[in-house]
């Protein structure tokens, strides 16, 4: 393993970095990055199952202004990720199809499958660590899918062996393409409202985790708004794109380590293969911000937007709020990504003015 | 005075009811109703200025099956207010609006003025009790306008002084036709959209004080979609309307009655005399919802919906998840029609789980 330490981003903590695993299969071409077709063909796929979010301007103040907010908390299962689902499993052929699906999550994509294999009717088997909040659980059976609790450390292989044995289809998470044109299609809806907005828009500012959603959602934007910078956010306690970025080429963060940011939705500790590629080729800048600016800002959006984020979600808002230095001057949208929170932490934040 | 207690409907405290004030003009006849064709003008001329809010489908759980909600909270100033103001505002010979416009409110109405006023260039004049939490009179004045505080009793005559000395126009909060035909263009987006549905909306669920919001969707529904019921909602304890609507005529309550509601907006003590004109064409039911129905309601959008209501916004999806039996059955759309929360009240349900 290669083990390195960031030195272009400073980090305040220790932290052991590595390369990240799997077979790097080199996508680097052009040609394999996903294309504004694919993107269109699954904004066809999605529409009946996924909202087409407004784009919102609200007043949020001086220090708000200029801030558009992309709010896919609106989603049914509330997170941009029912747009990857829905079309990864709209675009299975049929048969394979009718077999049902099965993934592996604590979050969002738990929810995303279930919601997606429901729509068509098909059996889904969603493989979560059992030390995951039982909301989420209960959330997941809400629509119909079997919950397989199992160790944190085996969900991979109980889902691959799940897999194996039944010949359902593994739904990933962020590294497949079919997943990322779904999550392009919010670049596409971008695009196409900001043409009416009063003001260009300068930059778009989506939250990091996996990278299928600023892949898809800059894969859209580099067919239709070129001039459109697209910047990456991770939280500074889980900035293994960002280190990444800046050493230009994929390092991996211990899951030990990106545990510790309360946005559990970007924990994920390296950036997939297909992702790399399209933040290589298409993301101007990742940067990182720290835990009570995630706070801070979900919190603004509550009381200022009127729309719950959970902290992974808000955390683009937090770049716009207080990283403006490091952003293009200008219009600026920022990608909400989720609104799944914890009911506690929430109350919490509101009680605390 | 006409004094009058209610017998359909039962209150279970002690309360004074009267007939409305105001000069009693007669607004009987179709021809005086808010048609069709000032609902589309008003539709174009909002469009630069509201949101186009979706009609979201929330899969809340068993009890929620069938709720759509129409998310108001997401316009720039945090409610349907906005739709109304801008329209008067827009309807103004340009001239006459030079001079500025002038408003008294102690709620989304003044923010709502405010806002139209800066989007024209306009000034605007905002009379507010001296009693309103700070965080209202804060929102109006980031707007631009000037903030005129006095004791609650002199509000509407500090208002129309200022109108009469300073020729500015003064936009009335619901019995205008103007204002109905804006707030009339939520119920032209609702035919719209629930033309895409899977499933026929049987009903459209309202929040109702001065009755502005419901005289506007009704008769946009009227006209679009007629075999749509559309349902008043209020609280149980400023349940005015829903007692005029049992009675045939217009009663009025008591404010230090209606003011017990938590649901803010909603204590107007007696709808308009042109709203009244609509409810009794076009409205099917008004019924009441209790305090602790209402403030369920708000959690639940908050932690299933992702979206964060005030309780009078929250008071229509309180009838659906309370008193279904009271509503026709089939697919209902609830107006969520305001997100300004008290953010400690907010906090303080969303840590009681």
């Amino acid at each position: 393993m290669d083990f390195a330490r960031s030195v272009t981003h400073p980090v305040t903590h220790s932290v052991i970095h590595r390369a990240c695993g799997g077979s790097v299969r080199g996508v680097t071409a052009a040609t394999d990055l996903v294309g504004i077709d694919e993107i269109r063909a699954a904004a066809g796929r999605i529409a009946r199952y996924a909202v087409r979010t407004p784009l919102l301007a609200p007043p949020l103040g001086d220090r708000r202004a200029g801030l558009y907010l992309k709010p896919e908390v609106l989603q049914p299962m509330g997170a941009f990720k029912i747009r990857g689902a829905v079309n990864a499993v709209a675009a299975l052929d049929p048969e394979v199809r009718a077999r049902g699906v099965v993934a592996h999550s604590s979050g969002n994509h738990a929810q995303a499958v279930a919601f997606a294999a429901r729509a068509f009717g098909i059996a889904a088997h969603i493989v979560i660590p059992d030390n995951a909040p039982t909301r989420k659980v209960e959330a997941t059976r809400a629509y119909g899918a079997t919950v397989d609790l199992v160790p944190v450390a085996e969900r991979v292989t109980r889902a691959e062996q799940v897999a194996r044995e039944t010949g359902m289809t593994m739904i990933p998470p962020f590294d497949d393409r079919d997943v990322i044109a779904g999550q392009g299609t919010i670049g596409l809806e971008i695009a196409e409202d900001a043409a009416n907005l009063d003001v260009p828009v300068a930059a778009v500012l989506v939250p990091v985790s996996g990278g299928g959603l600023i892949s898809g959602i800059a894969a859209a934007l580099a067919a239709l708004a070129p001039e459109v910078a697209v910047i990456g956010v991770e939280p500074e306690l889980a900035g293994d794109a960002a280190e990444s970025f800046r050493a230009g080429r994929r390092i991996a963060w211990r899951a030990e380590d990106t545990g510790r940011t309360c946005a559990d939705g970007l924990r994920v500790p390296c950036v997939g293969e297909l992702p790399w590629a399209h933040i290589r080729s298409y993301v101007r800048d990742i940067i990182t911000v720290t835990e009570d600016e995630i706070l801070a800002a979900t919190r603004a959006l509550a009381l200022d937007a009127r729309i719950v984020a959970e902290p992974s979600g808000a955390a683009s808002v937090a770049a716009h709020l207080f990283h403006g230095a490091e952003l293009p001057a200008g219009a600026r949208v920022a990608v909400v990504s989720g609104g799944n929170v914890d009911p506690a932490l929430l109350g919490r934040l509101l009680g605390g003015s």
